[in-house]
């Protein structure tokens, strides 16, 4: 099927990934991670967040922000997120079902939480009709495409440690942030006050295979009760330590979150040329631009991408690039929408 | 890392699942389970499970487990199992995370279920302080090795459905039954009345993956939610179905539950011959064996296996054969039991 | 001690519901509901919603309102409910804990819900991705004092009942809002459409108790154990049945309400007339308005309230007159007013 | 109606907690337990059980039991209790729905849990694949009507502190067991090392209302949320503090115990003269009898109880006393054995 820009989901695994798991398809191991692969691969992870970093694979994103904030909530306590968040919006309320916590959310212009948006809420504390705030969400890449630079992440990460709270990073794409940021990925996470992320890897060119890390000492001493009986136990854990290890290991992960961000900024570049309004300042691998209708759907029909919400009588639409989206994606689509364009006058 | 009798867990996947991987990695597909890979994969199960069941790929056994389960019970039920189930004794309590119920356990004389091990419990049946049997749930391969016929589950469905409730089969080694009873997979399933069916597929060559399958109309016509909310919703979901396709799409689920079996028939006569007491009758791919301490000991450094449980003074223990399992690998295992014994004498 | 305008939940029981505990105190009953004083109980809340309710006594609002929801909801669902609604803010959590499911809110302009706030939500039906809005939650009366309409009630019921949800009312002061109204209870709820009922005993009158109604049939036929696993079955339930049986099913519920309804207008009149602004329209038993920090403190020292949230410099305020809120109560604090907002000049 | 021995909570309350409740309905006092009623409830309890725990009213038994444990189970963790407790028996899986977490039973002869019961299940702590038992939970009276001495409760403390897990009793008797005992609540609950006591109110005298104790320091720290998010805050608990201060704030306690032992031990006495077997030990209210069914039939013509379990032929039955069961209630039942015995021979 040919490439869209609908999502990194779609797109498929990078060639290191698969040859890792051939490799990695030797004979008998022991399961659940006792396994060569699996050191491979915290290794790689650790690389980029620290060796003092409890490092655990898990299947998928959901799986990863639901048992590592369910690491740290206890019944009665929230979770705050930009009203944005994929915990709050795109995970089906497994949060609320696998914590047995609320999500409590706050609106952004951006998409990105900051303090300001944080601290009404701390009223809760301490009054037990409110549920407790325990953490604090953040995505990066946010889910609006920006990106927390490493200052504001601290921000954040001081004012949940100031309240006895934790700082949790949705990590999807935290590789296309690294790349954007051109700073290391323990930057913004660890020496950022970073206590809990999930670290992404299947919107990077794995197969499937996220990791929760640790950052803060000791809050990962029970998880791997946590991750089993939250069904994010993976029994032949080898396959996924394999690609973490190829993909982590190399530069592998940065040649993919780099080629996707170049391709967006491309495609953001080439969209405001043919007079496109795009919105907020795509930095890494997401463009959100806003359409009227009919040429939404005229582009849609070149390369098929999603609607985000209305504004107004337009549609802010989202355009995702992948690691394997080529120039000619970009090209062929950007040449369509003076066309498309015209269709609406 | 050379082959044990540890689990089935520990071999590799089949070279025809990684080929099927590999030849899914074409380009971008949509995400979620919107592709034509995972449409083989639901067509490949149905073939086993016939063609009006409802099919969901998911990643491992406790998620198909708990999600299947979940669909049908609600606050203040319970599901009744043996008290050797997987469901029960290795899954860390995800069954009661993910459904808020209780699992209700059954002592039996060799892991498997029946009507009359069931009866008793059914007297909670309208009483409210007590949790209400809404579902039985078997393992098919059981836990100890065992095998229900056709017969025996059909007695248990009857019962079940007499009563307003459901039978679920955690069918992690379900081909290994097709193959020991000589007999399609529906024979025993939907043919015997099966409601709700986790399709294994990882323990019998596949990297992962597992299917849920609902056998009665309408029971999952709202599980994509359930399978979201409880974090088993695969992005790149074709790798999951093209695994199901190429495997038990193909004679391959066959040949490797075959395999294993055989493998295991062979040890078990090897190990009677030089004298081992051999549990229950293993007819699938698990051999369960009464060993000395001593000579337990001896065998693990040969090839690793796991202890069971103590009877007495002696370990009961487990073999597993895999669909790798080579007649060597068998054979140099039986040769060292007499030297093991004698190490005892 | 004295009497305040914090909160009804601060005023003790009507003599009515302590004379029928007295009455009730009598030998031995069957527990948990099979006595007589729980069947006249019933009988008093069927006379005001229906003889076909399903009626079921819990221990406190929260409980109701929990236990209630969760008797619709299941995995990947959630609720759909103002901003300001007692679920999200003020039970701690309990929601999203006995139910397993999404509280999603929606901002308001006076704490009421309107069809146009709830249908953008309902695009998320069908989306695996997105809690499913399965029930809309509306308190009567809304937790800023104001009242919902009979046809306001009807609208949001037609609007669930097209999507195949159900509308829950947290009645907490249902009879408050049956004395604004001058109508029977049914006209708002079982008549208007309400499938799950609150029914408040708690604020108005009673020690403690309410119940929980299903006006839909066959909503509650699983309830007892759904009660039961919620922890909110009663052992010695003819005290809460007997209570309900003296307030409700005589004039004492609507004295108290009544009451309650007169105290606070006058209230809102008094303090309008010395110059303080009202918010919303208070129609029952609670009165909302703005004032200076200072006058606010100064006031507090006269009679205690709360605090509801800050506007710009000012706080608004609650005042919340109970079933024996006196005249002479309203007065002294009424005349306190000139002297606390000369406090601040 | 007329008294049984069907159960303690088929009896009425005691007259002094009437007449707390009905001294404690004196105008407006804070809600949610910020009021001197409640100050007095838990004067009284550390009475029993020491100034330095933590006391929090709840509603019921269930509701102490589930938050009362919740407090220390984290997921993936389980408690170990005897088969026969009411956690694992008579709560409709509150437990398990409340805490996410296991209940893992054990068979026992009498009712009672010894460490010997107990070591064998601790082989899963630190094994990711099995719950992990963080609890032991007593039941003081057990469900047989059997008493743990002081020093048996210390055995299991002792075995639980020593694997890092805590030991839970479950009080819903507890005066009678100290009644029984003959020695202060706090020799076998706080001085033997019990680390959380659902300390009972509603089986003796009270008309409902239980308290969760935390005897261990710090575990109660962050209950009032664990309270609040499970549904078992009340907004008018002076109601539950002031009967608790009449209660156990007095003698009444150990005379309504006392009364209810009594009359058990001469209904022991005078079946066993009559010919009946009596089971167990009977030391505090609940005598078990093994009656043949047309014994039972009749007897139960007499004065109503419940059937336990069956046994062969025969039928274990429950006869419980209460606080107001009176010598006549003994008499005319004991005297009603030997002609219902006759009509089955």
């Amino acid at each position: 099927m040919s490439r869209t820009f609908a999502s990194d989901n779609n797109s498929g695994a990078h060639p290191a990934a698969l040859v890792a798991i051939a490799e990695a398809n030797d004979g008998h191991v022991h399961a659940y991670g006792d396994d060569p692969w699996t050191v491979r691969g915290v290794r790689a992870v650790r690389s980029h967040v620290g060796e003092s970093a409890e490092v655990f694979f898990v299947f998928n994103g959901t799986g990863a922000n639901c048992t590592g904030l369910s690491a740290v909530l206890r019944h009665g306590d929230c979770v705050i997120s930009a009203a944005t968040a994929h915990i709050a919006t795109d995970e089906c309320g497994a949060p609320e079902r696998l914590t047995g916590c609320k999500v409590l959310t706050v609106p952004t212009s951006d998409g990105k939480l900051r303090p300001a948006d944080v601290e009404p809420l701390l009223a809760a504390l301490g009054v037990e009709h409110h549920s407790q705030p325990r953490a604090i969400s953040i995505s990066q890449v946010a889910e609006t495409g920006t990106i927390y630079t490493a200052e504001e992440v601290r921000a954040l990460a001081d004012l949940a440690h100031a309240h006895g709270m934790y700082l949790h990073m949705d990590g999807a794409r935290l590789a296309n942030a690294a790349v954007a940021l051109g700073s290391p990925i323990a930057a913004f996470t660890t020496d950022a006050g970073v206590d809990i992320l999930s670290f992404g890897g299947t919107k990077n060119g794995l197969l499937f295979g996220e990791a929760v890390c640790f950052l803060a000492q000791g809050l990962g001493d029970r998880f791997k009760f946590e991750r089993k009986s939250g069904g994010q136990l993976a029994s032949k854990m080898r396959y996924i330590g394999a690609q973490f290890a190829a993909v982590y290991g190399s530069s592998v992960w940065f040649e993919c979150a780099d080629a996707a961000n170049r391709m967006a900024a491309k495609l953001a570049a080439g969209a405001r040329a043919a007079g496109v309004e795009v919105l907020w300042d795509p930095r890494a691998n997401e463009v959100f631009a806003l359409l009227e209708p009919d040429v939404m759907r005229h582009l849609q029909a070149v390369a098929d991408f999603y609607e985000w919400e209305p504004r107004g009588e337009k549609m802010i639409v989202r355009w995702v690039c992948s690691w394997d989206t080529t120039d000619e994606d970009v090209d062929a689509f950007v040449a369509a929408i003076p066309a498309a364009s015209g269709g609406t006058s």
